[in-house]
């Protein structure tokens, strides 16, 4: 297996940041499970595999097979680990090719359910956010201003394979939503406040987009108007203790309420 | 306000450990609005409040009558950027006596749902557990062995000022079960497997444990018994891009779906 050159080097360090993410339409990743399930998939093309040198994943055959498909080089340990985003990384990841943003105009013609995020900062929340929409059979994510870059690394990981399965589109949600309502789309809100509606009695339409909104502030005001429904996830009677659920949390209880 | 002292110094860099957790009694919740949370839970006692010098809590007077009402010390940038457990600490942090484990025997008393983890590893996921469990009102967790400790700080934070709201003990699931079965506990296990049933066909009882096993390898295998009931949460069909659902996700949908 050949060493990786100084060129590919420096193209993994550049990825960890957004904007050569989206310059080279390249993003990275990362661990044994995720690489074998995006491979798996089938719904990423993977440009080149990097094994760090100091582990021996070619001695396995399943990966001696993927070594001997996929163009693969070695990295030294010191500079897998420098490159890697996690804390003791697994020595194993994958350069692969950004999936296109799906046009607006082919999202609106489709039915189901979409996700819709207005300023979801935690990776980890989006993340898990798309692997529980994928799980769900979701048609597809409007990613709204604020929100954390899809192809974000800890994105990547909390997708735990997901990354590419779901159609997705980068969305300016005050005039956007207002075009899918246009064409039949229902949009709910998640909303602790004063006059929103039990998620347990909503029946929704076969257009429905699930808005979530920032962790610590729900989404923004400005998003709400007297067609969109705004949607709480009951507490406990009497409960004061937790002010609310955790962002990926709601998002899921709800794509398991709405199609249930 | 008076400087940290050296010991506290010591007690608090050495409360990044379990053992000494435990050998204390000891924990440390992080950040402003955790703080703030459990104090206005009030089911932590506060031992003590601790300031990054360098920024001006004290000048809010929200904070200030804190500082006049528990033992309070300032620490100098450097130390505390070294105690905290995150990237970018936001200079406040409270020492806490660690609350009792309930006993076995009060717990079985009880009726509703209790949780239940079997080597739950990611500190997120069972701090985000916990906060899911305080609301929707479970009535405690019974920790597994080869769970994460309940007050390691990244736990701690994720359970946004719940931790203390929930009744728990560390209990050793392979028999311990058996002992709440014999009360009349249901036990429900999260499991993707055949035979598996689909969540939105039980009906529980008004004595239900709910146990999610670990992250990777779902719930020990000797768990599983004649009795207990291995659950699903069904994916849309054909669904194959995504194995399984994060297994604090899955928690919390199940404990939604128990309640509704």
């Amino acid at each position: 297996m050949k060493d990786i050159s100084n060129s590919r080097l420096t193209l993994l360090r550049k990825l960890n940041r957004r904007k050569y993410r989206e310059q080279e339409r390249l993003f990275v990743i990362e661990g044994a499970r995720a690489v074998e399930q995006i491979i798996h998939n089938g719904k990423v093309e993977i440009a080149e595999l990097f094994f760090d040198k100091s582990q021996n994943y070619w001695d396995q055959p399943e990966w001696d097979e993927k070594a001997n498909y996929y163009p693969t080089s070695s990295i030294d340990r010191g500079y897998f680990q420098e490159i890697s985003d996690t804390d003791s990384p697994q020595g194993v990841l994958a350069l692969c090719r950004m999936p296109p943003e799906s046009p607006v105009a082919e999202l609106i013609e489709e039915t189901g359910i979409l996700l819709a995020t207005d300023r979801i900062q935690d990776p980890g929340n989006l993340g898990t956010m798309i692997r529980t929409a994928v799980w769900f059979g979701a048609s597809g994510l409007l990613s709204g201003k604020g929100t954390v870059d899809l192809f974000h690394p800890k994105v990547v990981r909390s997708t735990a394979g997901a990354t590419g399965s779901l159609n997705h589109c980068n969305l300016e949600l005050q005039n956007g939503l207002k075009e899918f309502e246009n064409h039949g789309w229902q949009v709910l809100i998640l909303d602790g406040g004063e006059g929103s509606r039990d998620i347990r009695e909503i029946k929704t339409s076969e257009k429905t987009i699930l808005l979530t909104g920032n962790e610590a502030n729900g989404a923004d005001p400005q998003l709400f108007s007297e067609h969109r429904i705004p949607l709480r996830i009951e507490s406990a009677p009497g409960q004061k203790e937790v002010e609310s659920l955790n962002a990926a949390i709601a998002t899921a209880i709800a794509l398991f309420a709405i199609r249930s």
